[in-house]
């Protein structure tokens, strides 16, 4: 037996300097729980020079990373850098030299993540990433393990913690979106360039992740119909709340007659639902099994600290493996069930329609929803003359008939705008 | 490598019999993720004669526990009889003769943890309990391995299902909490003796289990200090949602100046608070980390699906050990950290007081409380004459200052009643 695991970091930012920390600090707990020493032996950075404030000796730091994929004396990488490449090439040449991977990198494993789990599972090595998803929540683990019984059902998540905290303000302080979202930025919480937030890519890479694992599933972030927030109005989350619904981007993915559905974009959620209470930039993954019935995972789901917990408890996993023997529930992707559709996909609809108020306005736009075969649920009318509103929540409907309905609702001479529309997100059905 | 693990059940109630259905029913999927096929060799139960509803053969069924625990052809055992004894007497043979030991028994593990955890140690086999604290919630994985780098500061959960059940009744209702009970018992919440679960000591269990795991300490259930939810009263609970906070029965652990304190009792926790939208009979358990910031895990908390995904889980768990090498991770309850008395925790509190309302009543109840060191936070007058109360909520106090506090008001001339006080769990300090 080893008496010490040797280690190696590609990236050094926030969650790489974070990791080093917390392992210098519970070095005795960690050493005690593993059985062996965990020893940082090569740190890849960009900038030599560049002062990390971790307690790591200068001799660790490289600015050449296939010096630590290829370093004999490590066994396990933590790749903390981001990006596609060169963190693609540098984790299979990683797997081909026999070392195990820990990644926090949802865009790799969101896009590549098959070529990766193949590449791991040929290797006979482990590829663990639970801080690529929701940050400090533990979720990767409980599907995989936890939950390996279960046959989940849908998933409903709250990913990505920007767009949440715009929200957030939006509903609590009443602020536009615009402000609030520079709010996120001078926070820290939100890129430059915030559209992988907004527009909901980071999501939709995250959801895919988790979908691959619940579902045994081969699918990408590409698979995910996808909508951002940018079009919520304050309008909106002031109907939403008058009707008893939060506003929150919902990541999606079920199983519907054996294909993944998987979607990203706001929807109204019941204010009783837990997930409408998740605040500010947290995370919440809820989770729908067949026996379990419900389980909400919930947490940070972002930043140094969070993130490096996770990464840290993947190590821990590894690194106990390479000590004791066993290894970890490996990642499977053999699943062959098609990706649904988003027209096919079912859901409960809001309409806010702006109407000329006169007799018979209920009655034309009622049979529009009937000849679309979307059944209303309810109907408020507010305000009267050129004011006058139709508010209405649906039924649960086929995604294709509630477009097609909008599409018939445009053309009708009593509406004079379908003044905006979204997805409810309810138990009916 | 074997091609099958055997499996021995002790116990074919409701869990059991879950157990048995849910493996037949995922068996390809199992099978492929142990690499062996698990198989159910004997079940011990105490009336042959019972319809199991099960898709057993009548020839695995045993009155004879002792003949289960002792079969060499069986490697795990899932314990699922529940209580102390036989239970306990069971598992340690069990552990004897080499087995591995998942059980779902809260009261056994509570109470008389540390001689299993000992045992399983000195007799090298597992011993795995996912299911005996917050049924289908996966918390004690995550716990152990997830958090594994993560110093816990704070654990604050509603661990029972039932007083959380009645509590949402009289809150959302109205309802007493005799009517909320009966109701809770004709659902199947509560046994017919609902002691344990309305005076807190179902939830004292799973809480001490959570702090030894959490705070590796070696603590029992009757190391918590316990109070019921027998004395709150709807107008507590209308009381608090005046002031924005929810009433709940709060299971709370943490480690203060290297102590551990362990509390359960009715509580206010602010409106806004992910614990405050817990409903019916739901468990949720926050985990506060030096790192991680706040997780929150979320699930049914009882019945036997929930239950039996997570004894399956742990049964995947050992038998993939069992298969392929490789240990789950100890529990070591080296622990040496004494148990903080009550009186030297500190909370927030709500008191509600009924006084003679004439001048300087305010001034003399301020003087009591600043005579023992209670900070006033927020007050409000109601009523006038014979109906006067004042509703006080403090900033965060040491109890026993708080206890001295309501004896020093009791004696005080002006105040006519302490009509009731409360615990307030939030985030101030």
């Amino acid at each position: 037996m080893a008496d010490a695991v040797g280690i190696g970091l590609l990236g050094c930012g926030i969650v790489g300097a974070e990791v080093a920390q917390t392992l210098a600090a519970h070095e005795k707990e960690i050493t005690q729980r593993v059985g062996a020493r965990l020893e940082i032996r090569k740190v890849a950075v960009r900038n030599l020079g560049k002062d990390r404030n971790v307690v790591l000796p200068d001799s660790v730091f490289t600015d050449n990373a296939t010096d630590v994929v290829s370093d004999p004396d490590i066994q396990v990488i933590i790749e903390v850098m981001g990006g596609i490449e060169p963190a693609r090439t540098l984790i299979l040449e990683a797997f081909a030299a026999g070392k195990h991977v820990i990644s926090a990198n949802k865009e790799l494993i969101g896009t590549l993540g098959k070529e990766l789990f193949d590449a791991a599972d040929r290797a006979e090595v482990e590829f663990s990433f639970e801080a690529a998803v929701a940050g400090g929540v533990p979720i990767v683990r409980p599907l995989k393990e936890s939950l390996a019984g279960e046959s989940v059902e849908r998933i409903v998540g709250i990913l990505n913690g920007t767009t949440n905290y715009i929200l957030t303000k939006m509903s609590e302080e009443e602020m536009e979106f615009g402000e609030a979202l520079a709010e996120a930025q001078n926070l820290g919480y939100s890129e430059l360039d915030p559209t992988a937030d907004i527009e909901g890519f980071d999501a939709a890479a995250k959801l895919s992740i988790l979908a691959s694992i619940a579902f045994n599933a081969n699918v990408v972030a590409g698979d995910v119909y996808r909508e951002g927030i940018t079009k919520v109005t304050l309008a909106d989350i002031a109907f939403a709340e008058n009707l008893g619904y939060a506003v929150k981007l919902l990541a999606i993915a079920e199983k519907v007659d054996g294909e993944i559905a998987m979607r990203v974009h706001p929807a109204m959620i019941p204010a009783t639902h837990p997930l409408a209470s998740v605040r500010d930039n947290l995370n919440a993954i809820f989770v729908e099994g067949d026996k379990v019935g419900e389980v909400m995972f919930y947490g940070r789901g972002a930043g140094g600290g969070p993130t490096a917990i996770s990464v840290i408890g993947d190590v821990i996993d590894v690194a106990r493996h390479i000590v004791g023997g066993g290894t970890g529930v490996r990642h499977a992707s053999t699943g062959t069930a098609k990706v649904r559709p988003m027209n096919k996909t079912r859901s409960q609809y809001y309409v806010l329609l702006r109407i000329a108020d006169r007799p018979g306005v209920l009655a034309q736009v009622s049979q529009a929803f009937t000849d679309n075969d979307v059944s209303i649920r309810s109907v408020l009318q507010e305000g009267f003359g050129d004011e006058a509103s139709l508010i209405m929540v649906t039924h649960t409907a086929l995604e294709q008939n509630f477009q097609a309905l909008l599409t018939a609702l445009r053309h009708l001479d009593i509406v004079e705008d379908v003044v905006s529309s979204m997805r409810v997100q309810s138990a009916e059905d």
